[in-house]
């Protein structure tokens, strides 16, 4: 195996890390950690398979900047109210699909299970995340996240990133 | 750590891209490409958990060739007749237990959701990948996947492949 | 990229092979071999992320040695009468969180799945792992694993280990 062979394989792992770091943040209610993970003019979208296979618009959540983002978490954590729920991320392995112009593309398939007070686990959201990643200085950053979900039923509403 | 325990690091991940491509194209519907991932005399068989351990042969799906799994593909798209539904694959990283004589043995963790329209998401096949992977030139095939589930009661009829 | 960052990263992969036979094991039952995993003044604890937030100490199950480890997997499988499921362990890729003094410090989402005779698999229990890992000749052992729950509800009662 080239050197070359070995470094494009080992993106999988940086990616892996990141995708772990995110999730960890998200599920530790770290909320002002997350945009963290993006770049500064980042995207984050979650939108239903439906609409992105059909090319249509609509997406339940779609955030153009950092700024966005952290207006969300603002939201989410000091505005809305709503029920408290625990989430847990468990990712596959990250596909790398590609590298262009120092951007790498890659897709991670996602379970989202929630707990809700006093209940069993259950399903939440799954889907994928659809990735355009840089590597910055300070690591690798989301230049956009799109996460496609299967879920036609959101359960109650979506509060937290997913 | 020496070259050859970092190739055999390594190979893990590319089992790893290997189930990830796998899995996106059986949750993104391109049937038409699921016999690719194995050798032209490859071995596809999904199995009841209870079935494998007493060494008991009943299989509920067992294709022994590519042209089997066309056939296959076929059925599942243009004649069986069932309602829709979407799954996704949430995969382990793979362990690589082996390799001898060029075939690569590993196990994979799975989980596959299943989401109906209209509906939320629900657990409905989860087990394990039992691989017999060779090297060609155009990368890694599957010479045998046995897809063992845990699963007693698989819900109303298996259509999609695992 | 150095040598030393390619080991940094691989050594993601050696733990993610950890995981992967550790989950093995206890999903194909073969709970002899559990206590293998750890060294042998191991820590295995079972705690709801609830008490573990708040720093209380009071634990489902705390376990000091690979000693008190055998102990309860003669519990579980010679005298506590229970109704039989299996499990099955899905994982995230794990996350190396640091190295010191020979211990590396990771975390990795998990979920359990159940499956009762006759019945549909369901989410058991999901949470995170955090570890301490020390190397030994024989490979990597688990110092310390520590299974923090979101699942506050433990269905029936938790028999096998996490």
């Amino acid at each position: 195996m080239t050197e070359e062979q070995r470094d494009r394989l080992l993106l999988q792992l940086e990616i892996d890390q990141l995708n772990a770091a995110y999730a960890a943040t998200l599920d530790e209610r770290r909320f002002d950690e997350w945009p963290g993970f993006f770049t500064e003019d980042g995207r984050y979208r979650v939108q239903a398979r439906e609409n992105f296979d059909r090319g249509l618009p609509l997406a339940l959540i779609d955030l153009e900047s950092q700024g966005m983002m952290k207006d969300r978490v603002y939201g989410v954590t000091q505005t809305i109210y709503h029920g408290p729920y625990y989430t847990r991320h468990v990712v596959s392995p990250a596909q790398v699909l590609g590298e262009q112009g120092g951007l790498v593309r890659a897709r991670t398939h996602y379970a989202v299970f929630r707990t809700r007070p006093g209940d069993a686990s259950e399903v939440y959201n799954v889907g994928r995340y659809l990735d355009e990643i840089v590597r910055t200085p300070a690591g690798l950053r989301l230049a956009s996240r799109q996460c496609i979900y299967d879920s036609e039923m959101v359960l109650n509403s979506l509060i937290y990133p997913i």
